[in-house]
């Protein structure tokens, strides 16, 4: 029932993220018959972060729009990686700041024993601040959930 | 007062966590005339978390253990990277969970005015779960404060 | 100082909630002698539906609209109730949710001792998800709070 | 994709919850194909709670002991459900008070698409106060999740 | 309905905590027909902070001890001044943390208007920081509540 | 290492914001070597308080405004007043409610050690509640941070 060394889903999306040439890491998950994209947004207002990563996922087939299920788990993979980023509250221009953000989503089996199916990992890498250029600091989130 | 691309502090702090052979990197933090500390703890309480980091960090030298301007930093970067791993409540076995985790401290000026002096990022990754072997997953956290 | 079988407040606020039928409900609560109104409200904004329940209670003598101390109880019960509701973040458009929720609001005493005076039972029961039609679960919660 | 009128697992598992006879609730729910229990915990740790509903869950065949995705669907449903008995700490006796809790569980499709699967509902009910009988209100909690 | 200037019982209760000679404040008080109590506890678990507080409460006579209303009310403004010392998650040990604080009790009506009835005030202030002597700063709380 | 007791800057932080004659206070801080300004604020909107405090504290010279580090530590220091006042969510409007506040910033080193350098208290004190004159109780919040 472990977690295969080199199915590290959360790891992977971490890399995917930090990575500046994001094609070497997109090779290796097809490789693992995984699923991903890469995308930004920035924004003060938390929903269009939620939203700009649900909409990326549903283009990229990464889950399918018409069954709730897969939508739900991605939504609480999204709320636990802003988790990470906001660190408290789940509040950016409300408690006056701003996000700019890249972000990652992946779907596969990181477990050894293909009955587990496919887990979603949505990771998060940015700046966080005051809405004045340069008042940010980096912030990072990970969501990792069944679907 | 932008964040210098190099010097991402944050991004250097998940890097070196998540690199197989860290020694590339600690190569390239010593450069920036940074200073670095990588370990691991596993346990069901936080506060044995927070306490090893803290350890670490002043055994390496990475902050002063008699100031405690340095120990207050350091003790909120621990707890910001804690939001990230535990998403919502900052609990562990009081809520049935135990973490696996390792972690790294970096001490360093990520900005390109100097005068920003030092900043305190500390990393966590690992695995999040019930106290059963391979009933968890992957999570990640970020702290990052000026010190 | 028990509370009382019969009088169990926050069970008859969620049953009259449930109640497909709430007249026979509402009909042993007066026998109790005591108040209550049954409500809908749905909304992507938490405030509306903190407006929606005071406005109900008010209009149906459930509080003294003019003694601070009865609105101050009821705040806090619809409150303590939204917790149950949003599980983690008082927050729903913010983080791109919305809820369709019907709500119950019930005042009495429900110990055996006449001194602990009236109480007051918030419940609310309906759905929350995405602002996509069918994207959604069911929540409930419930605050009880002295008045 | 809209929920199912009659198939409302998570109404189910309230009034299953509330019931006093609860056989009635149980064989209209074994009618819709869903499989259920009930069971009692009071305690003033909340990892207890947790491991009490999860233990239950497991001896009833609910969810299937040896899938991590299935434990972590019911981990997550006993959290929320956690969070409206709660309302705003899930801490127990360490902010000094206690719980008497009823749960239930159940597993089954509450959509009337057949592909959303099976969804898991934990509700509990009970009482929350301090250490000392008769200081208590009741509470209540549900957790809806995909499994 | 508006609060009476001089009955402002959360600055009253405020300044009674960090007055260096309390005798001046109580006489005040008593003159306004309110009842107070001071005292102090030390500790890394949030539970003996409420349990000091409530003991000290009903030593004093400011609750009655047999009323759950009245403890009700008591407990929900203890965890409200909690939150303002440990701004975030109400915990002490679990984090690694330990407070030393004085707190003040109050009982009285700061309203202009009579009907308005007691309300209760809890108080505190003291240090909060690591379990190290001097590695700590000053926190503050106020919990207000009717009665 | 211990806090100077004569320099607590929390105590006299909220000492400056509940005195009817604030010019005793600030003499007295000028004498420590201290810099500190007082205003005021009125919102449903949190975004509204931590800007007016920002402002005050850029255009009084407590903080450099060309710095991040101290407007870091300035923010986390308003974030963490906002929770003594706001008592677990930090939202106003959004779920109905406002606050009429007096803030103060005090800016020094409170302890005897002249090594711990600068440090920022923020102090808050005034009213929240419902958006009607007089539906409202006092609050405080205090946040102590390194510079």
């Amino acid at each position: 029932m472990a977690l295969n060394k080199e199915r590290r889903i959360g790891r992977h999306a971490v890399l995917l993220l930090l990575s500046d040439e994001s094609e070497g890491e997109l090779e290796r998950l097809r490789q693992l018959d995984w699923i991903g994209c890469k995308g930004k947004v920035g924004s003060m207002e938390a929903h269009k972060v939620v939203a700009a990563i649900e909409t990326a996922a549903k283009k990229n087939g990464i889950i399918q729009p018409d069954l709730y299920r897969e939508s739900h788990a991605l939504y609480h993979a999204i709320m636990e990686a802003l988790h990470g980023v906001t660190r408290g509250q789940v509040q950016l221009g409300s408690v006056h700041r701003t996000v700019g953000l890249t972000f990652a989503v992946l779907r596969g089996n990181p477990y050894e024993n293909a009955q587990e199916g496919d887990w979603i990992a949505v990771s998060l890498y940015g700046t966080i601040g005051a809405p004045v250029k340069g008042s940010e600091h980096e912030a990072i989130g990970l969501g990792v959930n069944h679907i």
